[in-house]
C-alpha cells in the first residue's frame, strides 16, 4: 500500500509541475517504509500500554510533566510540548484527572492560566510503568539498529524535526 | 521533551532489569528525533491538505482505493492495508460517502461482505490534490536526504516494517 503518493507507472495524474517530480522508485520505496513504522510502532507501542490502562498519550503527558519544574507545566506549554490542540489536550486532562494521575491548578498570580500537575498516583503510575515501555521501544525500534545506524538516522532526522518545528508556530 | 522514556539523568525510576536497560544518551536523541518528525510531519501534511478538505486519513483512503483493481475494496481489507479499527474505517467511508468521495456497495455472492468504491469525484479529487501533496512530501521530508541517506533509512526502516506487520495480526 502506499499511503501517500502515487505510482508513476499506472494512470499517471497530471504531473505537479515540471519544478516538483514524482517520487521515483528509492524515494517512494523509503517514504512507505517511514509512514508503515510511524503508524505501526505507534499501534504497538499502544497495545502494549493496553494492561496498564494507558492510552500513549497519556504516557506521554506522565513524561513530560515528570520531567518539568515542580512536575506541573502551563496547559499552554503541555500542549506545545505535545503537539496538540488545546481542546484536545484539555479532554485528555480531564480524563487523567478522573483517573487520579494529574490535577488542574490555577497559575498563582494570573487567573487566566491553568497548570497541570502530575499526581503522586501519576508519578507512580509512571515509574511503574515505564520499565515495560522501555522493553517495547527496545524490541520494536531501537535494538533494531545498528550503533551506526543509529547515528546515521539520528544526523538524518534531527534538522527535518527542527524544520518543521519551525513551522509549526507559523500561520 | 521526551515523549516516551526516561533519562537516566535524575530521578532514576526502578530499573527495568538488568536484561534492559535504559536508553543511553545516542539512543534517546534518535528515538525523541524519530516521533518529533513522525508527529510533526503528519501535522504539517493534514494542514497543507486542508484547503482541498481533506483530512490525511481521507486522502490515504483515496489513494489505496485508486490503486485496487475496479477502484474497489472489501472493507476489512482496506482496515487492514489503512491500519484502521473497522469501526473507525466505517465513520470515515461514512463521512467520505456523504462527500461523495466513495460509495459502499454490497459484494456479489458474499451478504456479509461490504466493498468501499472509488467514485469518479474521489478520483478527480485524488488527481486534484497528488501535485501538491507531493510537492508537501517533498519539501518536508523527501528532498532533506542524500540519495545515500534515503537508502541507508530504507535499509534500516524495511525489516521493522516488516517485524511490526509480523506482529500485527497476532493476538
Amino acid at each position: 500500500m502506499d499511503a501517500h503518493t502515487i505510482d508513476t507507472a499506472d494512470n499517471p495524474p497530471s504531473q505537479p509541475g515540471e519544478e516538483t517530480p514524482w517520487l521515483s522508485a528509492r524515494e517512494q520505496r523509503m517514504w512507505r517504509a517511514h509512514l508503515e513504522v510511524a503508524k505501526l510502532l505507534e499501534y504497538q507501542l499502544s497495545r502494549e500500554l493496553q494492561p496498564h490502562n494507558l492510552a500513549i498519550n497519556d504516557y506521554e503527558i506522565l513524561v513530560v510533566l515528570s520531567e518539568a519544574p515542580d512536575r506541573r507545566m502551563r496547559m499552554t506549554d503541555l500542549a506545545t510540548a505535545t503537539l496538540q490542540s488545546k481542546s484536545r489536550l484539555s479532554h485528555q486532562i480531564t480524563r487523567m484527572e478522573n483517573a487520579g494521575l494529574v490535577l488542574r491548578q490555577e497559575c498563582p498570580g494570573d487567573r487566566r492560566g491553568l497548570y497541570a500537575h502530575l499526581t503522586e498516583q501519576g508519578w507512580e503510575t509512571m515509574q511503574r510503568v515505564a520499565p515495560d515501555h522501555v522493553r517495547s521501544v527496545r524490541a520494536h525500534f531501537i535494538d533494531r539498529f545498528t550503533p551506526e545506524q543509529l547515528d546515521a538516522m539520528f544526523e538524518a532526522l534531527a534538522p527535518i524535526a527542527e524544520h518543521l518545528r519551525g513551522l509549526r508556530g507559523r500561520p
